[in-house]
């Protein structure tokens, strides 16, 4: 792959990052130069029991009314992934109430329907859920990222929806060994006071619950099944040839516990922005991935992911369309740059 | 505009840098939402006669064949340029040799002959131009203002092409004050004996010109016709609510002196990303800008423009087509939320 970018009509290495993504997506789909023809977003929905708690500012109707919103292209993923080219596929891992049938939703964007459950258990109080409920949300994000293969999505993105997403975030992740003061922050933008509240919360919720230091321990005891899906779908993405671009806080958590399943998975992960929120970057730190934008963006949806994703896909095109050297007759291709 | 912004079914704030973005051009376009339907790039090519000098690794005709090879659509701008729905506007501001006429170059790109001269003046020499080539290469700069006016482009860039132009760029910020050691990097990517060579040169040069502080005098004793040029440009957009995005430190560097004949031209700059050269943000710290995006790039041609640009785009898209909290009746809309 080097060896095509060094001979296009460029200074060696001056597309800096662009190259690097590119080498990486021609190693996970083992093909020179890669290529994104068709590319997905899967925004898996659910919701959390820790909001009976009251961690997050909206009340928890608000996950399902936003599922429709999607499924209407309001939501911010459906401005962004419109402007970028991704697909939009909204998932319903686990949101409390019943949609209403394909034929009475709008058209435009795929719907799946993958609920485990009306919304998880509240972990202050007991498990999120039942060693079999973990088993059957793995396997559903597996059989999506199946659904990926048969759609031939060349990347995938994974984006996240659900009030309170980023309590069960958080506790994840202090469960596995990071730091709570890094872990919980602000979400949908709740003021101080609240946020003492929801520290407290999930940092009681934890020691409660004490789950082993497995990946399926930390989900069935603190996870969700939006969560737990994510985890799921990028498991099963392992040996398939396709690259994922995580959002913030909430997939890169469930990518953080998917690593702890198979560390070989962060082989085909992308960060594809960091977010505001305080825990993402010591998330993406310890899975050894950069962030490609950061903007400050803390909306979720897989908004960050669409962007970054994005440039990746420009890297690809500028890689397959640039004229080499000798195609423009241009003076220099025998020059032998210091690299940068 | 914020207020439009706040009432879109996401958290206040949330899109981050997005909404900042929008603002500021909803500010330059006076519009609420801006707009952005239709949108060039500049690119300015020239040859600098300070490349007798032997301050750069590639010979000073791949100034000429690179004009040629964007026409033809081969070089870097070009790919991602189409990735990002760009026009591209290939300038000749003071390339040496004559181009073949229009009908023998390749259609689908602008190509504007606005040529001052066979590139400027050795500054090691002497002055780089005469005090009437710079208000002629101003003067042009302005006309190209008025072109993307006609045009009817909502957003513009501009990009550089000239071997050499980081020597006259750093020689010139040099002499309006910043430091040599921040300013002089290797550019295309010239080893250590060269870069020294190179720092000296440029040292001695500004030395020898000694301009006084004014944007034109440092354009007389130390520019060129191409980076003159786009200072013309950025000063002729002023009043004309177009917002402009920068590329990396070439482009920069012409707009600080821009700004040194005309403060109020930062209003409508963005700064398109930060460039791998060393020297880029002092500048784009000095003129306030944040680089949108900051992918170590170095490649030049408006390449890092034409994706922050997109950016902006994206956030433009966003704010124009995400629905608000009624008409997707999503609870929430009353939410008073503490600002992130």
């Amino acid at each position: 792959m080097l060896a095509h970018l060094d001979n296009l009509t460029k200074p060696r290495g001056s597309l800096g990052k662009l190259e690097t993504y590119c080498i990486k997506l021609a190693g996970i789909q083992n093909q020179v130069p890669p290529q994104i023809a068709k590319k997905g977003i899967y925004v898996f929905a659910g919701d959390q029991g820790i909001v009976e708690e009251g961690v997050s500012l909206y009340p928890p109707e608000v996950t399902y009314q936003m599922v429709l919103n999607m499924l209407s292209g309001g939501a911010g993923i459906n401005a962004l992934a419109k402007g970028t080219g991704w697909e939009v596929i909204a998932v319903d891992a686990g949101v409390k109430g019943e949609f209403p049938p394909d034929e009475e939703l709008p058209a435009g964007n795929r719907f799946i329907r993958a609920k485990i459950g009306n919304g998880c258990r509240n972990f202050y109080k007991t498990s999120a859920m039942n060693p079999e409920d973990v088993s059957k949300t793995l396997e559903q994000g597996k059989r999506l990222a199946d659904d990926a293969q048969e759609q031939g999505y060349d990347l995938v993105a994974i984006g996240d929806l659900g009030i309170g997403n980023t309590s069960t975030a958080a506790a994840m992740l202090i469960a596995a060994g990071f730091s709570p003061d890094e872990m919980v922050d602000r979400g949908t933008g709740i003021d101080q006071k609240r946020l003492e509240h929801k520290k407290r919360i999930i940092q009681e919720g934890v020691a409660l619950r004490k789950p082993a230091q497995t990946g399926e321990a930390i989900i069935e005891q603190l996870g969700s099944f939006d969560l737990g899906m994510m985890s799921g779908f990028i498991l099963g993405l392992a040996g398939k040839g396709i690259g994922c671009v995580l959002d913030g806080f909430p997939v890169s958590a469930a990518a953080y516990i998917a690593a702890m399943i198979n560390p070989q998975v962060k082989e085909f992960l992308f960060a594809g922005h960091q977010s505001k929120v305080l825990g993402h970057r010591p998330i993406l730190d310890k899975l050894g991935l950069s962030p490609i934008v950061s903007l400050d963006m803390h909306l979720g949806e897989g908004t960050g992911a669409v962007i970054g994703g994005y440039i990746i896909e420009l890297a690809v095109l500028a890689a397959r369309t640039m004229a080499s050297f000798s195609q423009a007759q241009v003076s220099g291709s025998d020059i032998l740059e210091e690299k940068y």
